[in-house]
């Protein structure tokens, strides 16, 4: 069994949450609007053209109302009760773009934002809010054919159980029935579940309007829950990878190559993974080289050529961060990897931390590198 | 355009909301679990072997705490708070068996519990908690082949948008493909969306179960979202039929009768939907004769032999409701219409109200009578 110390990857997560862009000396811009991951009618929490973030609460009684984002640290924003009983406050400066988890400590528990949608991070479905990014197209819900996103129950013998997961099949998929399809195996993080790559990654759309513009050959996408949550933050050197390796090899994609029409080989097969998904891909690619084809760590850690050395070939390493996570470290594995032979990319999303635009970005750069 | 005044229909919902189950003079077994619909790892809120409800909730500074459901009123059940900051409290007495929606209200504002999972419903994200039922095995996840239920993005040019259906396919969809199906339409009630019948409803598990026994063909369900939340509550009579009726009609039936192997003819397709989405399920099939040849009200309504005076003659028509609504109302609608030559069957669900054990059991007793 193969064991990682990626305290140092987890500790990004943390350092990061609530990450501010570089804070201008302009004045707060007053064309706030709503986010566009509000509740159906509501009106907050909102968000202006310079990204930052505004919060309004109702509870007309309480002492203290604080938001977990917006300075960039621990104490989030504060928010100040008007005579109306709704809590108002902004952001101290502007926002990282792309997806943000959040929360509200209403005096002293932890809540979500009623005007908020809910994503499962942290181990717990949180409020979340869209910062207006200035390369959003690439995941925007266009008028072009959409793929389908596909909620299947496999069973699993190993848990005793039936798990969930979630296929993405591509635009036609149901027309070209003599067609069949190479897949990607895609991994959320620690504290998230097989809900984070459509729900806060928009994997299905990124895949839409990439097949619409013609710049990826189509392929399938199959996220299930990594069983990542069995082990406490801090205590990743607990964690095994057995139980998720027999799920996914031994139970999951025999049965996506019996119930979908997939090239079933490992030229054919990829498997990529965020943050402690990453970690996840890198164990169980080198524990079964002959599976997978093409390898992809988002804010997931490196591959070293020693890593690689002795096993079947990869076609591909993939490695990714943000600008404001470790990206030399990233940059110098791929140099490495080169060096060794190895068909190796790196890619830094500029001004983002460890959270999902990065990963959108991510993956808008992976998909067009795969199945070649 | 037909107009209905069901504002008697949605006094159901209120006078429900926190119904509860007979209240027993026995002592409250101390027997509490988790209910099975908590976030993972949640050990609150709890349910007892009698129906009884637990709940608690961390909020140190707060002054006052209290949960929608429990008192039969809008009183809710009140929560103590501890030494240690948790807030406490059990309903007055046992809960309707099935799920139920509630919220907290937290010094006054109105949040979600953080260790349940939440639910779409009253146009907002809410908690829900699922009170064991005697018959539960009914829609149980067991060791069956599943069917998939599919998240498609289907074009609408009347909204100008690309809208959002799920489809429930069943096991063995993929695998005969020569096999055409017969499709089911399902529309959830006020305040809920496309998501219900799945989340809240378990129609995908219904449908698993039910075939498994071998007690029903094949079919496919198809959910959308009604549009019935553009009215506000108690506004029905604003409510026009038209945007949806020609989503529905001229939108998405077509795309799905292209998309997915369907019997694509009035003799196979129905419609049906629980409360707001059983008026609306009338409305359309009284407007679109044609097009559907089964009809389904779960605590939506009654049609008359009036109604259906002239027009084609529908295969079936099925009205159901808890035996804590109207249940008279549909018994003698049924009778009236079996007396004027209608194929019409009643059904009641015993100890039930306006929510959803209702309706999973009515889509339990309906889809054995389908596509016959």
């Amino acid at each position: 069994m193969i064991r990682y110390t990626l305290t140092t990857l987890f500790a990004f997560a943390l350092a990061s949450a609530a990450c501010l862009a570089q804070a201008g000396q302009t004045a707060i811009a007053e064309d706030f609007k709503p986010s566009t991951l509000n509740q159906p009618g509501q009106e907050y929490p909102q968000v202006n053209s310079q990204g930052y973030a505004r919060f309004r609460i109702h509870a007309p009684k309480a002492d203290s109302v604080r938001v977990s984002l917006g300075l960039g640290g621990r104490g989030g924003t504060i928010l100040t009760k008007g005579e109306d009983g709704f809590w108002i406050g902004t952001t101290a400066g502007p926002m990282d773009e792309g997806f943000h988890y959040y929360n509200v400590t209403i005096d002293g528990g932890k809540f979500n934002d009623p005007g908020a949608l809910n994503f499962y991070g942290s181990v717990r479905w949180e409020s979340g809010i869209e910062i207006p990014a200035h390369d959003q197209d690439f995941y925007a819900l266009k008028d072009v054919p959409h793929g389908k996103v596909e909620q299947i129950l496999f069973p699993s013998k190993s848990t005793q159980t039936s798990r969930r997961a979630f296929v993405y099949t591509p635009p036609g998929y149901d027309k070209n029935t003599s067609q069949k399809y190479p897949v990607l195996y895609l991994q959320h993080g620690w504290g998230e579940d097989e809900t984070a790559w459509s729900n806060q990654g928009r994997a299905h759309l990124i895949m839409d309007n990439l097949i619409a513009e013609g710049k990826i050959k189509p392929f399938i996408i199959v996220m299930t829950y990594g069983m990542t949550n069995e082990v406490k933050w801090g205590r990743i050197r607990d964690f095994s990878i057995e139980p998720f390796q027999t799920v996914l090899i031994d139970e999951l994609i025999p049965y996506v190559d019996s119930h979908f029409r997939t090239l079933a080989n490992r030229d054919n097969r990829a498997m990529a993974g965020l943050s402690m998904g990453g970690m996840e891909t890198k164990t169980i690619t080198l524990n079964k080289p002959d599976v997978f084809g093409y390898y992809g760590l988002l804010s997931g850690g490196v591959y070293s050529p020693e890593d690689l050395n002795g096993k079947a070939k990869p076609k591909l390493v993939f490695l990714s961060c943000g600008s404001k996570e470790r990206p030399d470290g990233v940059k110098k594995a791929v140099t490495d990897l080169k060096a060794a032979g190895y068909n190796s990319v790196s890619y830094i999303s500029e001004n983002t931390a460890h959270e999902f635009q990065t990963w959108r970005r991510s993956l808008h750069q992976l998909a067009p590198l795969l199945f070649k």
